[in-house]
């Protein structure tokens, strides 16, 4: 039971459907691990990718975690029973070696190839993810998960009339709820931003938006104040992430629910910021990327940490916006998933066809994540040779 | 004024003086910044390392940080004279598009090329880099600078007996005070090192210990109060350098001074620790590494932010041990600095053949860093091209 190959790839994405709109520079890894266990007379190779929203680490992978698992002696990443993977174990196998603190970068390349290794491991149990995790974990699978679209990015021209389409787009896709940007052009745009997506949601209620941690103290406390009358769902990543006054400023000021997180990446800022961030667990939403914190081994110690601290699996929407989300949130009983259908392609959104009903959707079936029932993120893996 | 090629290489490093002895997989970056400056007939030169103690970071310098100082338009590094690089303009470069939090591994690979810009303005200044920096500040230059000598890593055979003779060494090259390891064989032989150290230094006031993040909560309780009575110079790295409660627990519980600050690389992190770290600006120390935290100017900010909550300037004795930490302590009026003399060859160190007198150095007058007075590490520099 080994890894015999990695391949890796970092390629541009944009948080534009639109390939006309300037891509902003992003970019993500994509990673296949070829296991040594063969089905169908192929071997399992299993697909992950970076998710979104901080960069490739295609060094990192190549030059400091991946020899780690293809140096990995035999047996040292299989489970008990020695018939699979074992992605925890390979997980222990990546971090050997690395030092406390300094929860950034590292923690997406293992993100990124530890998303690969739960797809074979799945796929080598011949299970979709969310059924093979639950059972790992005992937990229950639900039917279906909640979730919402994120989006609305400022479009360069015709700013309005575009997000309105897009939101209406949204909901003509069955989604129900739906996330938009703020912050960067002043508040008063800003305004007229939330009241265009909200008219095309049936409601603030339905929207939340996201200030990309653009404000510093006074700026955050009049947006808040500018916010507070809407009764948006949630006001997300006000300040930068470790700005905790000014986080515990604005939930002092700001009823609705504040939603934070995305921009911390481990445990140890878990725990910071469950006893200093002025959050409140009875109404805020926890945003931590289950890829960009070290993989789902990372997101899990970061569940334990915020439940021990009294926070509810509710009140965790995880941000990623893409298929592997989606089976976290289900196996993991979470709050529901955030799904970007017309944002970061080939990677936002959910199986291709997939059908979203009243702002739910079901699991997807096939083994492992399921990236093969995505015509286009399937063929940029399958480049990867 | 333009940086118009930088080469990088990823480099082995050792604790130990000693090739026998396994160097336990570290790894450090360095690179060579090619300006369009000519002195004699020659390019300018700036070089750079990435410290020790977090990895080479080849990927990042070569994928995402060197490319935007290449791309750097024509007058976007240059000082308001147009005469010199500017390093805090193509700071500013460099970090374009990056965004708040993850402040690991890019912080390292920023603060590597930084060093090597600083090391060219200096040299096309015709100053050595102390100078360069305090006359940029407005600050005095002294005639010299406290130092410490780290090392003290445990020896995998004859323990006691090598450290003994690796201290002796230090005082007999002139340092008064040293540092060594602790946390990873256990308490008993802790404390037998600390007196083996101690002995060989005049006394254990003159001796500091790291523990290297070991600790857990009850774990470094424990030390703490079998280290209280000795008197030491100061105990290092108690415990994960975010877990403030056990930090706060062992302040509290433990008179002398506590160091920290080596695996946090932000000033984010920073205004956390001075707001929940639980230490005491009257005697305890500060580690940050000036290339770890995104070089020069994410260390200033450091600076600032310390300071602003009441931390005296004389609280900082940077992480590093080698000629650029040097430098920076000297110009920015720091209560001391690091010298690795006998670990982490050809990094650790000042120059070849530079004296040390009561536990002072006075500063090197080379233009730049002045790396080139070093033999060993200017042979791997050059070897760049």
């Amino acid at each position: 039971m080994r890894i015999v190959d990695i391949r890796e790839r970092s390629v541009a994405i944009s948080r534009y459907a639109d390939p006309a709109i300037p891509s902003g520079g992003l970019t993500t890894s994509i990673v296949a691990a070829v296991t040594d266990v063969v089905r169908d007379g192929r071997p399992v190779v299993g697909y992950g990718f970076g998710s979104i929203g901080r960069f490739a680490q295609g060094g990192l992978i190549r030059e400091r975690f991946a020899p780690r698992l293809l140096a990995a002696a035999d047996g040292a990443l299989a489970d008990t029973a020695g018939t699979n993977l074992d992605p925890l174990r390979a997980w222990a196998a990546m971090m050997a070696g690395e030092k406390p603190g300094g929860h950034g970068e590292r923690c997406v390349a293992v993100g990124t190839l530890d998303m690969a290794l739960w797809d074979a491991a799945a796929k080598i149990a011949g299970l979709p993810l969310h059924r093979f995790l639950a059972d790992r974990l005992g937990r229950p699978v639900p039917e279906r998960v909640p979730l919402y679209a994120g989006g609305g990015y400022p479009y360069p021209a015709d700013d309005l009339a575009r997000l309105r389409d897009e939101m209406r787009q949204l909901a003509d896709l069955g989604y129900r709820r739906a996330k938009i940007k703020i912050g960067a052009a002043g508040l008063a745009q800003d305004l007229r931003r939330i009241e265009a997506a909200a008219a095309a949601l049936g409601g603030a209620g339905n929207l939340a938006v996201d200030a990309m941690n653009a404000y510093n103290g006074p700026a955050a406390l009049e947006a808040a104040a500018a916010l507070a009358p809407l009764g948006l769902w949630w006001f997300e990543d006000v300040c930068d992430p470790h700005d905790f006054p000014t986080q515990t400023a604005v939930t002092a000021a700001y009823p609705g629910p504040v939603a934070a997180g995305e921009a911390l990446f481990s445990a140890a800022e878990a725990r910071l910021l469950a006893r200093h961030g002025g959050l409140r667990p009875d109404r805020d939403i926890l945003l931590f990327d289950p890829v960009h914190c070290y993989g789902l081994p990372g997101y899990l110690r970061i569940i334990d940490a915020m439940t021990a601290a009294g926070w509810p699996r509710q009140a965790f929407w995880p941000h990623g916006g893409h298929l592997f989300t989606l089976h976290v949130v289900a196996a993991l009983g979470l709050g529901g998933a955030e799904v970007n259908p017309l944002c970061f392609p080939p990677f936002g959104g959910i199986g291709d066809g997939a059908i979203v009903t009243d702002g739910f959707a079901s699991l997807p079936q096939l083994p492992g994540i399921g990236f093969e029932s995505r015509a286009g993120l399937h063929r940029l893996f399958r480049e990867l040779g």
